[in-house]
């Protein structure tokens, strides 16, 4: 019984130690494992298996938007990383260098892809060659290396997965479509699959991607009150297609630069469920994005005839819903915990005395509250109860988001909202860098957007220096 | 015009070059693309889109036989490849190396996985610790580097895609259980889905996995009467285990080595459906694999109502098949070519004289048959003639390998058939490796793999060295 316990001790609470108390998920919950590789983790099936979800219900979403995948190389070779002069400043001081190749040095060194807009232009380059040949709206699914020196597991890692979509098109109007389109499409994946509210928003000149011209955020909360960015897009303008070359031959027979764009999520997004909708149980996941969302368990599985209809109801729950049975030799109770700590939305109770009334009891793993219902309803109020917990929790993550969304007005209110309530800072902005470097070393807040939905002028001066205000932005400590 | 052209232009014919008409077909069908990372290539659209398919299907078959999925480190610390002493010498001379992260040296070189045995049992030493922990039936689908003197896209390349499943099991037997069940999910793939006739057996020692106790193989016949290994399963009995170290407790409580497993496919077998089934018009994609499984192409398209129908026709099909409509501004010749090119197996042709008798023409691409059927009827007739299809394919490749299966009684023999007939040679072997070696070196032909379902005894004596024999073995000069 050594593993079982290990499993369902009691975490820390998140109140006493946030970060312990996530740690602690991502290993109880047996998402990932540490490996021998600093900074590198292992996505155990428990992990890998949200993974498979997020890029089914991402991947369909993009082919409804006309994107096609391909793959790219792994490595870039050094002088092609070079071409684009922001790109490469971004970038080099953290990639992962090979140098030799079987026994023997390499001519010229090779990095591992931090990201692959240079391979996609050089790719472009000679694919695109008249205006029959735009838009290109390619996406690739891979992992990717950047050497993290602090690294959590999902949030900060040396090596990620992710999906990077590399668009190329005829007119800066196309690129900059493509780019909102697809802000829209992860602000609707995170909303509807994962329930998770998010702010969309624009990034400052500071935080824009290294190289694109404008870089659009998706910004949620955690439950600690700190911000984590779930997903960029980025358009680059025509600064890559003129720094590699990319022109085609247009209608009227003249060469012209394609404009491009580049969108990316990660295995982030998994930190990111776990810090939004998670308790001191562990995990909870969204039915819609949980592998497993229900879990049938039987009660005095050893008197006759139990399991046996515990594992009908299972089949027939597996015509409606991801169902399981758990039949192991654990008690209920180990059980109940295993299935907390994984986060399966719904658990199934089933025993002796529910067989003879016809009936059996659902718990909700979000809120814990219980029915009994009938064996007969089952086929319904299974598949009910889960879209009313996606929905729940979507209000409730998004209720605990608008709670903690402060508004500042000088700088002294933003020093003490930083100090002392956790959330986003919504706080005027003069456009001046000075400022944001300022925000950034003395309260530890950084800018997260600015906003497309909130165009509220909360004050005419900045928060920062009290010169005329320009924008208004979303500030807050951030993953 | 100069894009169409570039892609319905004659391709070199097989019988002329046939690498050279593989290179064409890989090109022009757009399922590959060079890069500027010298033996990296770039899988386009059409090819990454057969890749998903085998994935679907092969990950459907996985899962139904209880694996797991999960996500290891892409790098390797150069200590961990060393534990297995086979093993570090069968690959180490083959790897690219990480020594630099950042901007600083890195303490211990990293190298790129070739394949992950390493990790694995790096990351199974510490998971498993009880009989209750086993079996482990993890996969992970990923990209490898070796670094390849001499490359072609797919066939060999420096980096590939595949999967690699890693198991480990409580005993010896449980372990060959898995070997052979994977070799058959293998063999039944590639022969209910890709249509491809394969022969099942064993490496000889020489040619096994290195750190293996056993590898099992599939081997297919190319349409040239070259030999393509397409899938191999492993059994390390518990060498792995013991070098590092896997012990679990059993219910006996004693302390016992695991017996592991492991098996890989990969996106060589995008090559081997070329090879199989292409044709000097380019690719024939069998009905289960093709992305695209019927194009419609309208025929004098301008004339009122005729692309209308079209896409209520491409419609129809889209409810029971893959079905794509070309509605571009090409002539019905262009796009006839490049359906043909890309392999799709069945085009519907439709134009106005069909339209008023209510009918349209079906054209097998495997066969050029050209057939009118009621458009009333299309819903089940173009499903059954894709399996039509699917089934032909597979026979006619079955014809074929049959038909290139050659038995040497002696070396003569063996040296002539080697020389004049492409094919699979079937030949007595002593179990000397000087014989393999021999034969290798003077005639080009490896041994392929020595047959579970074909035991028939052809001569008492070694094809090589004249003294007894003991296995029957399928040798050939191979990819
Ligand atoms: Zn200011
Ligand atoms: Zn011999």
């Amino acid at each position: 019984m050594a593993k079982e316990k290990k499993l369902v001790e009691a975490i820390t609470s998140m109140e006493a130690d946030f970060a312990q108390w996530y740690t602690d998920v991502v290993k109880k919950a047996e998402l990932i494992d540490y490996s021998s590789v600093k900074g590198c983790m292992i996505i155990k099936p428990a992990g890998y298996a949200i993974w498979e979800n997020i890029q089914k219900e991402l991947d369909a979403r993009f082919k409804e938007t006309g994107v096609e995948n391909v793959y790219m190389p792994l490595f870039i070779p050094e002088s092609l990383l070079q071409v684009e002069k922001d790109h490469v400043e971004g970038f080099a001081p953290e990639v992962a260098w090979v140098t030799h190749g079987g026994l023997n040095p390499l001519q010229e060194r090779l990095c591992v892809r931090p990201t692959s807009e240079t391979l996609f232009c050089d790719f472009y380059k000679n694919l695109i060659q008249s205006y029959r040949d735009l838009p290109k709206n390619y996406n690739q699914w891979c992992s990717v290396v950047r050497w993290e020196k602090e690294t959590r597991p999902f949030l900060r890692s040396r090596e990620f997965l992710w999906q990077e979509g590399h668009t190329a098109h005829a007119t800066a109007e196309e690129a900059e479509e493509r780019t909102v389109l697809m802000l829209n499409v992860y602000a609707d994946f995170c909303q509807q699959v994962l329930a998770m509210p998010v702010i969309r928003g624009r990034k400052t000149e500071k935080e824009k991607f290294a190289g694109a011209e404008a870089t659009y955020t998706i910004e949620a909360l955690m439950h600690d009150g700190k911000a984590l960015q779930s997903g960029t897009s980025h358009n680059f303008g025509d600064g890559f297609a003129k720094a590699f070359g990319i022109q085609y031959t247009d209608k009227d027979n003249t060469l012209k630069y394609v404009h491009q764009t580049s969108w990316g999520m990660t295995t982030r997004l998994i930190g990111a469920i776990i810090m939004v909708h998670g308790d001191d149980s562990g995990l909870v996941l969204p039915p819609r994005i949980a592998p497993t969302q229900v879990m049938v368990i039987p009660i005095m599985q050893h008197k006759e005839g139990v399991l046996e209809k515990a594992g009908k109801v299972k089949e027939r729950l597996s015509k409606v819903c991801r169902a399981k049975l758990d039949d192991s030799d654990k008690s209920p109770g180990w059980k109940f915990s295993e299935q907390e700590m994984r986060g399966i939305p719904v658990r199934v109770e089933l025993g002796p005395k529910d067989i003879e009334k016809n009936q059996c009891v659902l718990v909700r793993r979000d809120t814990r509250e219980k029915t009994v219902v009938s064996l007969d309803e089952i086929d319904t109020a299974v598949p009910k109860l889960l879209e009313q917990i996606q929905n729940d929790m979507f209000e409730r993550a998004k209720a605990h988001r608008d709670a903690h969304i402060w508004d500042a007005h000088n700088y002294d209110e933003f020093k003490e909202i930083a100090e002392s309530k956790p959330g986003f800072i919504r706080g005027m902005w003069c456009e001046d860098q000075a400022c944001e470097d300022k925000i950034k070393e003395e309260t530890g807040a950084t800018s997260r957007c600015m906003p497309f939905h909130d165009q509220e002028q909360i004050a005419g001066t900045c928060v920062c220096c009290g010169k005329p205000a320009r924008k208004l932005v979303y500030w807050g400590k951030a993953y």
